[in-house]
């Protein structure tokens, strides 16, 4: 859900440029008008070297979610917090921002796109089968986290990291299949009070 | 999201009896196999009647969505209920069931792949910006009684719309594009919790 793009900045082998081509031909078409002629066009290398490694569109895309998804996993920080209530917080802000920038709901609207190709792939429902179940697990090591340091209570941390994991996944929905953005300020001050009167100790608070 | 679906099994007229082959169509086919064509094996008149009233699958499409929407607002019940409490469990007991039946996941795919479109179809997005208008009222309404009741706490009725309405179509993408389904209890439980700590007045517990 972080988004750290160093390979947008620098590439540094032939996939993570194919990877850059990738996304920025997503934010520029989304799913259904995209074609490898079209990620090509982002592509600052032979476009015949895309056909040789990819012989569909979804099989490079599937490819792509497999590098964000590892992107994301090296990517995410898991130290730089004071305790787990402040890294629960940064990451909400992080996902619940009150505006979106241009491109990253571009890019945001081309995953619920990716995501919807599930309903029917099998490849693409395993793909975020595995996707949502890691930012469950990482959600749920914080709140772990937090019981152990004494921040939160004695709660269970897969019901925090179902519910944050489902209602981050229908903001993102909202926010890029209709006018939702008006209710996301709502849903993060709702969710705010779901973690002072649920997750903290009185102590913390 | 309550489904009442009387036009399945007596449509009222020619209308009905095209989004009654349009819903099976779309239980059969998903959004991205479907054709005027396909709809057409469901119906029972002349399929140049399909052809006569709507020029692409996109436009018939459109219009069952609409069609879908008037139906929850004529058939969603209000007073069938003790209190807003008892209405707000029954509500939450319906869209989220520990388990799916086979037809509703497959209606629940096909409309996750619609709303997918509106990422980049304004004609969708106007859809779904009034439908999730249309799901969001009818929850504040309900808080707004139960504050009336006094069974609910003095709270904002639409940042607990704004939260139930995100986190139920965040269910729906996550049941119908991964192995969701197993988030869903513990997401049900979370809200009951949600419920009984922030709505619930002390006296009704």
């Amino acid at each position: 859900m972080t988004e750290t793009h160093s390979f947008l900045e620098e590439p540094a082998d032939t996939r993570e440029i194919i990877m850059k081509a990738t996304y920025h031909a997503l934010c520029e078409h989304g799913y259904a008008d995209l074609t490898i002629q079209r990620i090509g066009d982002h592509f600052e290398k032979s476009k015949s070297l895309l056909y040789h490694h990819y012989d569909s569109k979804d099989e490079l895309l599937l490819d792509f979610l497999e590098f964000m998804l590892e992107h994301y996993k090296a990517n995410i920080p898991r130290t730089d917090y004071d305790d787990a209530h402040a890294h629960l917080q940064a990451l909400l802000d992080h996902v619940f921002p009150d505006e979106l920038e241009a491109e990253r709901r571009k890019f945001m609207a081309a995953m619920v796109e990716l995501r919807a190709q599930a309903a029917h792939d099998d490849a693409y429902r395993e793909h975020f089968t595995r996707s949502d179940s890691f930012f469950h697990d990482r959600i749920a090591e914080i709140v772990r986290m937090g019981i152990k340091e004494g921040v939160f209570r004695d709660i269970d941390p897969d019901r925090t990291a179902a519910l944050l994991v489902t209602t981050i996944t229908g903001a993102m929905t909202r926010r890029t299949t209709a006018d939702g953005d008006v209710a996301i300020p709502a849903v993060r001050r709702e969710l705010q009070q779901y973690i002072e009167s649920q997750l903290l100790t009185e102590v913390s608070q």
